[in-house]
């Protein structure tokens, strides 16, 4: 679990603070070994100030010390900011990233007319009357096996843009004055979620057609889907491995 | 409404980053005047790290803008940690220090293991075992009129410790695994809801007898307080004024 806010994102990169970066560190500080250094393996990236309430990663650990051993380790070793919620030893032929067969994304969008204090960071902004129909409606075109061609943003490495979407829910929090969206994938593309939930949103408030989503399929260019909500509203919620999900179990050919 | 983490604090200072120096240099800005410049006066200070929901200040502003026009101004131009929830013309004989007869205070204490990273600037961290009854049993101890010399941070500037707490309640949110503190009453010292929160808790976590707060108020000694709770747990709730609450409506002499 991390609060994305001061991280440069996951991956690990040089003079940058990043989740794979600090948790590299501390691993092998905890380990006391000479190079070659332990490497972390996690799930996938999450880009600079995206959270993470199940981030999941393996690393091969030199010694034989107990899963409640290295839990505690890490987590008093780790920034305020980031905490290890459970540690399993898994059978050698896991891996963290290759395994996956599925991840559960949450978007927090707060609509009050001036962000909240308290609330931006960890919710994105969107001050427009919004329709949860419309809304809704926009979620269900994009449930399926599609061609997210106009959903992923310019840098993306993967070779293929097919994904498919199990499950797409919104749900309007009136207490908290905030919509929540919910999307369960086989996997997702660079910047995919936050350029979905960009669209939904522009359709709930009427700045796109109803249907617009099926047009995106249709055109596979990126530039007509514009908006990217901000990395603060989006939430890793849940990583996917073989077996965990009866009805999705299928896991991506490896990229 | 604003987010403490950031700030030096309430009170203006010099190359500091404060609530009311940021407040003044955009109200300044916004009156397009030259020196003197509009003072701020707040209903008090609060302490680096410490949140606000409904802190109260006022200012003379020269010319007749609408409170609405000067919501949306100001709004426009705070930075996100910062918000103005709510503009009123008021008399000219009204000033948010002297007229205030009560203040609220809340503090969220957090019980997990481990600090969560989501909630490091929003709640004190507490990982003891703690006891609900010998809460409340502090909490009705320090409800009253009563000498606070041991419940206040060496540097306050007041010239009586004597205070009335009217209300102290807590309860425990299973769902957020948080206690969380109310305290009302005409008047708080430098830090002393922290100090109080500190005291309750050791008392609830069975560190001292539960009876130690009317020993707190005799000794009037701060050292036997010792633990100040992190100001990031501690949110100003309310101001009230003369009239807002008919049960309580004397104000203190003026300081």
């Amino acid at each position: 679990m991390y609060d994305g806010t001061n991280f440069s994102g996951f991956e690990r990169q040089p003079n940058r603070r990043t989740i794979e970066g600090v948790l590299t560190q501390k691993v092998n500080v905890m380990a006391k070994l000479p190079e070659p250094p332990i490497i972390i393996y996690g799930s996938g990236r999450t880009d600079a100030g995206v959270h993470a309430v199940a981030q999941v990663a393996h690393f091969d650990f030199p010694f034989d010390l107990s899963a409640e051993a290295i839990y505690r380790g890490l987590n008093s070793m780790l920034p305020l900011d980031m905490e290890i919620t459970k540690v399993e030893k898994v059978s050698n032929d896991f891996h963290a990233r290759y395994d996956v067969s599925g991840k559960k994304y949450f978007y927090r969008m707060y609509l009050g007319e001036f962000q909240n204090p308290f609330k931006r960071n960890y919710t994105g902004h969107w001050k427009f009357p919004i329709d949860m129909e419309k809304v809704n409606h926009a979620l269900a075109d994009l449930v399926g096996e599609h061609d997210f061609s106009s959903f992923v943003a310019s840098g993306s490495t993967a070779r293929s843009n097919i994904r498919t979407i199990y499950s797409a829910s919104a749900k309007l929090d009136q207490a908290e004055n905030e919509v929540h969206l919910e999307f369960y994938g086989n996997g997702f593309l660079y910047n995919m979620v936050r350029i979905m939930v960009g669209v939904v949103a522009e359709i709930g408030s009427g700045m796109r057609p109803e249907s617009d989503v099926l047009r995106l399929f249709e055109v596979k260019d990126r530039d007509q889907a514009r908006r990217t909500m901000p990395a603060s509203g989006l939430y890793l919620k849940r990583v996917f491995y073989e077996g965990d999900d009866p009805e999705h179990p299928t896991k991506l050919p490896k990229r």
